[in-house]
């Protein structure tokens, strides 16, 4: 019982903190996207890694989650539904063999952040009175100089992560 | 002039801070390694991300680059040689096909960490005098129960990271 009016509060404090957050002007760009009104988060790149992940074909990239402090407690707590206030980023790189690397392994083997793709940045925001026709969840997706899709590619968004609608919506599961 | 002033504080303060980590015992295991007498970092995890990268061939696995406060802002700031108190983390997770992700994407190319190779953790620790004769740099590798390699692989860090020597052995870049 305890543990769990410690964690309400610690969600309470959180909530606050990631609140002052969201109305803060957007680090890379000024503008919303054009379906949840999401700005880029500032900070959002100190923010603590949830996993990483690879993706091969046309996207060839290498990708991180990273979590607000709401996200990373739920994700530890194993909290589903994730609790409003949680904010989850995904950054993605080319994918870009590495010769220094690959010179010392003896082999080519590595793989490393390559600059950014177009869609380099996507954030998804949990606001369950807010966005309560997409699963309590915003979504958002910025190009490289910091502007957001249009409004046809944003509205694809939820439907791509309904799938995933056991665990919440999120597809990304915490790697310890 | 100002900038310098701030900078060397913050390096002091946060080397301050690293020293306190140093002493404390280890999260997964206390046990430190034989050539450097590094432990585990406690709450390294919750350390800020300086970039991820794939390794393919017999390794096979995805990776994150975690630093601690020192090691962030002299990758910002672009600080050569690394300052004492830098500590930089190296997780490892098995790459595995993701089958939710694919059935979403259409088609096999996501890949994320599906546990823990054998040698999941590795620290790279910047203290110029107690590691003069490594380039000022101390290495640890631990298997994933938080046990360290034995001596003779301790011995073979630095031998490999010498190419990296332009950029002070770190062959990691930070990913912005």
């Amino acid at each position: 019982m305890r543990r769990i009016t410690f964690l309400l509060l610690a969600i309470a404090v959180l909530t606050m903190a990631a609140g002052d957050i969201t109305g803060a002007p957007a680090q890379a760009g000024e503008e919303a996207d054009p379906v949840f009104g999401i700005k880029i988060y500032p900070g959002y790149r100190d923010w603590r890694l949830i996993s990483v992940a690879r993706e091969d074909g046309n996207l060839n990239d290498l990708r991180a989650v990273l979590g607000n402090d709401v996200a990373i407690m739920a994700y530890r707590e194993g909290m589903l539904p994730f609790p409003d206030g949680t904010v989850i980023a995904r950054i993605a790189w080319k994918s870009v063999p590495s010769q220094e690397n690959n010179k010392v392994f003896g082999r080519a083997q590595s793989f490393v952040p390559g600059g950014q793709p177009e869609w380099y940045l996507q954030f998804m925001v949990k606001d369950s009175k807010k966005y309560a026709t997409t699963g309590g969840w915003g979504f958002a997706q910025f190009d490289k100089d910091g502007k957001p899709a249009e409004e046809a590619k944003h509205n694809t968004c939820f439907p791509c992560h309904e799938p995933g609608k056991a665990h919440d919506y999120v597809f990304t599961s915490y790697a310890p």
